[in-house]
């Protein structure tokens, strides 16, 4: 089992992940500006599992950390942490999105994706690409048993992929897929504007899965 | 029945889309810069149902028209068609990817989009985007029965969304979910790139499923 530390983990994506990965054995640690947010959020989950609350910096120094934190500010709270961060796996799932009278639409990002931005930030990590397509709303709803989603996970490094792989695991019903390079990232990211479409046409939560996988 | 015009129907996504299209009951008419080849291309279908070979021209008569072409000389083919395109539904299939030693990554449009460009060439046409990652493959397959995977559909005109929707209903076992508006046609049409990274790890000919709809 493995400490994941989640910054921005008091946010709605952070918390349905939190709970999971909790319910799966994992320790987590949520992060937040806010320490004493993240330990009251973290209560919240005590029945579920091993969930602490703490400020970001503090939850940077897990095992795996994974990114949760809307995309404004994202690159300067990456810039603060790269020494924590350092020599580990950081799990990007930012969503740089915009939304106005036609509703959502991808941020345009200098460095493709929020992904690769976050790649650029941390030289010295590896960044992977992931859980952006799993709604929080089922995450973090513990009548909700099995969610049938599959994650794309996107990266370089192949051992950090399967391990990234084998955490979307931990969530019942769902699956890790690789799903290409990191450059490949910004589509998936952007996708997530797509789903809130298709939420608001028909009233759902809207997951994908991947077809014809063996 | 719509008679559907095939624009590049010779090609691997056009051939596929023509047997479904004809098995549901539909005239298919293939267009090619080649009208013989077109013919030839026709004749191999005579059994699945009506479709005939016409140059590229000729088949952008056909009531609902789809573009099947290589992002390469397709704004060329579609400013040359403009007149024919004009008041009907125009479907853009077309995936703007290069290919490198890393393997595929969407090109830069400048529209947005190879259906936005389609559209801004186009502009007394309806513009939908779909059909971009269910595979060719499995289309052009007899064996294959039914293609359990969604189709995207994407546009600014409700009705000729809804008209393409149904139109993907003739895939059995596929679906037409409207996706979003054109402006979010760009990271569908890169997606792709993603189904192939996924394709090549797991030998498969993957697509794509929406959960949680009604």
């Amino acid at each position: 089992m493995t400490t994941v530390g989640i910054l921005g983990g008091t946010g709605p994506q952070g918390r349905g992940l939190a709970r999971r990965f909790a319910a799966a054995g994992h320790s987590v640690v949520l992060g937040s500006r806010d320490a004493g947010r993240a330990a009251q959020t973290a209560a919240a989950y005590a029945e579920v599992g091993d969930v602490t609350g703490v400020g970001n910096a503090e939850a940077a120094a897990a095992e795996l950390v994974i990114v949760a934190v809307p995309y404004e500010g994202h690159a300067e709270l990456l810039q603060s942490l790269a020494a924590e961060l350092a020599n580990k796996i950081v799990v990007s799932c930012v969503n740089p999105l915009g939304f106005d009278k036609q509703g959502p639409f991808p941020l345009p990002v200098a460095a493709g994706s929020a992904a690769q931005e976050a790649q650029e930030l941390l030289p010295d990590s590896t960044v992977v690409a992931a859980f952006h397509h799993v709604t929080a709303v089922y995450l973090d709803d513990p009548e909700v048993e099995r969610i049938e989603g599959d994650v794309l996970v996107l990266g370089e490094d192949r051992e950090a992929v399967q391990v990234v792989c084998d955490l979307a695991a931990a969530i019942p019903g769902a699956r890790g897929i690789y799903a290409g390079r990191l450059r490949l990232a910004g589509q998936v990211e952007a996708l997530t504007a797509n789903l809130i479409a298709i939420n608001r046409r028909y009233k759902a939560h809207a997951g994908l899965q991947i077809t014809d996988l063996p």
